[in-house]
């Protein structure tokens, strides 16, 4: 692991993206959203997810020159096409729009279909918190996730953030609908270690801790089993409806052809209704009674969706972002 | 179990809240939505559910002659304090505004503060889903679930309603943050029976399948460990800044006190943004891709959130009602 600079690291991605066809300012913008990613130490999406990016610019699924047009207007909604832009510069300027329109309506939503990967959903939510409103969105994905009951994978694992400002710190929850996600149990294997918890079944159909043995049978436990599974088809189902797009029983099971996704972004603007202070204290409230809460493990307190994020941001940006050396050669390859 | 007509067990309800200081026609709109929701087959916040209702009308938590009041509207949303009236009532009238709004912005939204238990959180999605709109709604509750990585019940199990309209069967997630309810292991509990997977942990602090040990300790699971945990904390923050209200820190720890809660109510229409014989298109694929697949176990095909209730439904309408005896006499002597 070799720690690079986070300028360094942007302009260097910016470079091999001007010469994939993107133009200014859109090669920063994009290369910027990955370094952050890896600086918040959501390391599967960031660097590490880069050159499969770039794969799909290649083989056409992503085209780097689209961007997402309104096709109806509502009031406070909006329905875009993605046209297949670069997932995180379509899913950016939707949750942009929303928060605009956020400050006019109170609360917003744009709906978009035909867009690529958002690749790291946060992103989003720190957006819309850092814009001082309430972001909620959530993406469909390839069929990865067998509903409950079930044994094929028909739903996808679309992830679901939902962020809160608060000037000591946003609460961002970013959370996908399997349990555990596929480079998850990649990276448990890697370690020979166990999953924490039961993360998917077995060849005898068994509920198993061992990574290697859900890679093999593809059945990823749904979050909260039925649970999870149940948000996963609804979250799905509405942001098909509301973008005119893909459900993922349409989406190809590839992750180097998922493409024309439908994705839902929603903003509400609390100080629109009143009192910033109040709610910023109501925020802070939340946020103490976990922290004072008795912990289960002694010293390891309870933590809020985002609080480690804070922390993994200030030390990267300080130190220079963490990089495996096979995957910057890679990229620097590219 | 016994089966009483429909109209008969609405009217009892009706004549027993009249005589707790309800007027009509609320009296009615109070005891049809008890009545619904045992017909829906939930019975735990139906029938079953009424004389604590009753009991915290008596101790002065619900007045009957209370009804919400909107404080701050801003576009496509609205600040509304429920006063402390009927949970239910107060709830569904959000509903109600939310769904008008949307039809006028696309997107809408009510955040109520001091309101009730709305007890069956559904009910709210089928009326969205009733009125053609897609809903979201959640409310915060009393502190009833540790938190991951904590062993005090300090966040609600706040339950998440959404709800997609469909003609040929609305798709209705409800939701709550602990994997079981209470009342969910005291029926396992009263059966002699395991959970079905986990749900909590035992004296010892270990992950247990076993109901009484679970009430012993007090520590449900979150849905989906660390997931459903941090779900729980972002929807009680979200409802209690936009609503200005309490959140579960600041609600009393006791079914019978349980009062004040902030709720939020989203919904959006999706014909504002054109072609709904496409999403219904796309609904019906969603569900089918989903009935279509291998189920886990044989004969037992895999199911969509609501199409269970739409045959408890139709069976409860027809047959009357299922009511325990003891149920029923206790309520017959409120």
């Amino acid at each position: 692991m070799q720690r690079i600079p986070f300028a360094e690291v942007q302009a260097t991605l910016a470079t091999i993206l001007r010469g994939l066809g993107f133009r200014e300012p859109r090669d920063e913008a994009c290369a910027r959203l990955f370094a952050e990613t890896t600086c918040d130490g959501v390391y599967s999406h960031g660097l590490n997810r880069f050159p499969r990016f770039v794969a799909t610019i290649r083989n056409g699924c992503v085209d780097p020159l689209a961007e997402p047009q309104v096709r109806v207007r509502f009031g406070a909604m909006e329905r875009w096409d993605g046209q297949r832009g670069p997932g995180n510069l379509n899913a950016h300027a939707a949750m942009a729009r929303a928060i605009a329109l956020s400050h006019e309506n109170g609360i917003a939503c744009i709906a978009i279909a035909n867009t690529n990967h958002w690749m790291r959903g946060g992103t989003y939510g720190w957006q819309a918190a850092d814009s001082s409103v309430i972001g909620i969105c959530w993406t469909n994905t390839m069929p990865n996730v067998p509903p409950w009951g079930g044994v094929e994978p028909v739903i996808g694992n679309n992830p679901l953030v939902i962020a809160v400002p608060r000037a000591r710190g946003h609460v961002v929850l970013d959370m996908a609908m399997s349990q555990f996600s596929y480079g998850a149990l990649e990276s448990y294997r890697r370690r020979n270690e166990l999953l924490p918890v039961e993360g998917g079944f077995d060849a005898e159909g068994k509920l198993t801790r061992n990574p290697g043995a859900i890679e093999q049978t593809q059945r990823l436990l749904p979050t909260g089993f039925w649970k999870g599974s149940g948000l996963a088809m609804v979250l799905d189902t509405v942001a098909a409806m509301m973008s005119l797009g893909n459900a993922t029983c349409n989406i190809a099971n590839d992750p180097l052809r998922e493409t024309a996704l439908s994705q839902v972004f929603v903003a509400m603007d609390p100080r629109t209704l009143g009192d910033a202070e109040q709610m910023e204290r109501i925020a802070d409230e939340v946020v103490r009674s976990l922290e004072n809460s008795r912990p289960a493990e002694e010293g390891k307190p309870v933590r809020y969706p985002g609080e480690n994020t804070l922390r993994l941001r200030e030390q990267n940006r300080r130190l220079g972002l963490p990089v495996d050396e096979r995957v910057w050669a890679e990229i620097c390859a590219l």
